[in-house]
């Protein structure tokens, strides 16, 4: 194989590797023979692949080489690593539980064809804790030191992308399962406002909080997903006035002036010397940059959110993890068959008060972030922990899956032992676009000046 | 092949022929072949099946048969009818939609694989409305009248179980895609409350409206299926008081005492002769059998749920619908392409606006409807309409949907050309049990004195 750039092909982002199918620099044979190489250098340490066939990746780059330019989607190559709780039709899914051992589905998920019907190479199956529903780790490692967990649940996901395995990744979070390793690993991630993009064909934990999302190295390379997955904003234009100051900043958008809201939510206690230190030094370079920064606190009456959240994520995993019990509850993790038994003891009306009172804070959450470009919050409690059994607390972002924002991380900081550190940007539902705008300009100053760079 | 019970085995409800089974009156293969005889005689007229292979279906009885008796489920050898938006790994799901002809994913939903784990014998997939999301129907007919629709989108399961061609069938609701086909068929239905069953493994329309429920010709047979699928109501021992009138009431509901409402909704303009006609016999055959009937109007704030109902419904469709538009839109029903093309021009402003609202009724409507055993409320327009291509209106059942409370289709009474028309219970969340109960007593008194029988 000819190497037609520099860096090697697997460095290149989405963008960068489109530019360079486009121009013929590289084709996507050439593409996923460097990727494939750089998979099989990495995977003995870093185990992202829950399943990966390098036949069937060159069979399907030689088939994309061959559509004419002209028929070309807008991800045409691009590799899209899939956490493995998503159905391939071609690849097994199997969840990270010993009841799906090989389970082949002979489907693909919603999210799956639209990846296709844009072009891009599905890599292989990323590495899950089990169902995306637990926090014990799979044996993927930080690739930044493998002695410590890449988090969870979508380990290979976000360890693949931050080791140059694959440009994209599809995770998804019911708790923190894209932010968290998003932060851990030192890449951007995109939770994008709930339901705004189908979950079909993927495992269920909660109906009313789990999110398909996705990461990258790079804030573009988010918003080609965004596009491919048809993610629009809310409408400008709709008379009301111009009292949002996010209106039409999507383009324009620039830190000199801007409004952030600094938000350290109510579980704050929780947050390490590592979260701490980029918690301040994201609020000082935002104002050195020309920004106001206010912070805030959430209303007295939202404190119980925590109680709220756990209560409904058990009801809601009492019903999904129901088939998986009745199949064989002995080879189901035991936080799972808690949910099902309700070893928590909480009744109905329990459920329905947490789900009301979630339901009822989500318009009074969107109307404070109204008032900023957006919200700076932590991402995690502190660096990756030692270990891979744990793969870190979800404790920073469930507040924000379950009001249904999107949430970015942004990385660019570092924790006592110089692993990454991110901070999230929140905004009320659908500006997922506008969010990203800011996150680009965001993620310059974090990286250049934080004192952690994803490509360290 | 020796009939050994009266009736021939396809008219048994699913409880009946649990105890023939039990028994040994009858063997499973018995069973599948009377009713196989019964689909023969009928599918030409009432063309409820999307898919049924009697060869697949006879060999599954024969390994049902097999089973020890001691090692058999709670359904065991009792035949399901499957709404064809659920995922079968051995039958193909084809959605009504020419995207999908004979498309085999190879995969159990999990409904199907609680059902099989519960020893049902899966007999085929029921027609649909074109992703269960228009309300063009399939050629299936009414079995009581063939120039008659049976309703949508569940209209194969609604005819199957109202034919006699299977006892129990899955279906689906987003607006009233159970309970409208169970009126129009006369046979009982029930949607549970949301996401009290795993939908996982079937096509989504909206998420926050989706409900899995299921058709019988008896309250029992309802209640073996609430079993099967864990449904479990409202703790009644959580030392809030007594106040619940609905609390113990499972077992002894009488409706002598019984106090019940009756709300005609917002959208009472809409009601024909047949269910203003079956609302006030309703009505007065409670009060004759000793319960007090309260009239009762839902709160003026609510008067917009139909709009934002249909807000909502077109923007969850969107995404659901997103990736079978990009697959080809030209064979995509029109209806779904104006989801996807927001022909409707909602802003992302008043979707929000839709889906807050709603939830804030959720708690209101939910302690309203807890002053009483049950409410009474219309569960179609009128009785089934001429002709097959409109399967009807959900017009009084999207309320009910959107508030996720669980809802019984109860017949009994019938419209000007003698086709049945039925009315519904409705009850606060995680009431489905004590619903069913009330329901049984409520049907007894309709089918006995309302002018219509299941059986007729």
């Amino acid at each position: 194989m000819t190497l037609t750039t520099e860096p090697e092909p697997y460095r290149l982002t989405a963008t960068e590797a489109l530019a360079n199918f486009r121009s013929g620099a590289l084709t996507v044979e050439q593409y996923a023979r460097s990727l494939l190489s750089r998979i099989a250098a990495r995977d003995p340490v870093v185990k992202a692949w829950a399943y990966l066939s390098p036949n069937l990746v060159l069979a399907e780059a030689k088939r994309l080489d061959s559509i004419p330019v002209d028929q070309r989607g807008p991800l045409h190559g691009v590799a899209v690593a899939v956490k493995d709780i998503i159905y391939t039709r071609d690849m097994p899914t199997q969840f990270n539980s010993p009841l799906y051992e090989n389970d082949a589905p002979k489907v693909d998920a919603a999210s799956i064809t639209m990846l296709r019907l844009a072009g891009a190479l599905i890599l292989g199956k990323t590495t899950t804790t089990e169902f995306a529903a637990t926090s014990q780790g799979p044996p993927t490692t930080n690739p930044h030191d493998p002695s410590r967990t890449p988090g969870g649940s979508s380990s290979g996901s976000g360890a693949a992308v931050a080791d140059f395995q694959a440009p994209l990744a599809l995770g998804t979070q019911t708790g923190g399962s894209l932010i968290r390793p998003a932060s851990f690993n030192g890449v951007y991630a995109l939770k994008p406002t709930w339901n705004a993009v189908s979950r079909e064909g993927q495992k269920v934990y909660a109906l009313i909080f789990d999110t398909l999302g996705w990461y990258a190295r790079s804030i573009d390379d988010l918003r080609l997903l965004a596009d491919v997955f048809n993610l629009q904003d809310d409408d400008d234009d709709d008379g009301d006035g111009g009292d949002n100051p996010r209106s039409g900043k999507e383009d324009g958008f620039s830190i000199q002036g801007a409004k952030f809201g600094l938000c350290k939510t109510m579980v704050w206690s929780h947050a390490g010397p590592g979260t701490v230190s980029a918690m301040e030094k994201a609020a000082s370079l935002l104002r050195e940059h020309g920004a106001t920064v206010e912070e805030f606190d959430l209303p007295e009456h939202t404190a119980d959110f925590p109680a709220w959240y756990d209560t409904l994520l058990d009801a809601e995993g009492r019903v999904a993890f129901l088939p998986a019990h009745r199949l064989d509850k002995t080879r189901l993790a035991d936080h799972l068959v808690g949910h099902v038994e309700n070893r928590r003891g909480s009744s109905k009306r329990d459920q329905v008060r947490a789900f009301d009172s979630i339901a009822a804070a989500r318009p009074v959450v969107d109307a404070i972030l109204a008032r900023y470009d957006a919200v700076v919050v932590p991402s995690v409690p502190d660096e990756a922990p030692l270990g891979l059994g744990y793969t870190g607390d979800h404790i920073f972002n469930s507040l924000w899956t379950a009001m249904h924002t999107p949430v970015v991380n942004v990385p660019g900081f570092q924790g006592q032992n110089g692993m990454p550190v991110g901070v999230s940007l929140v905004a009320p539902r659908y500006n997922d676009l506008r969010l990203l705008a800011v996150g680009k300009k965001v993620g310059e100053v974090f990286q250049a000046e934080g004192g952690w760079k994803p490509q360290d």
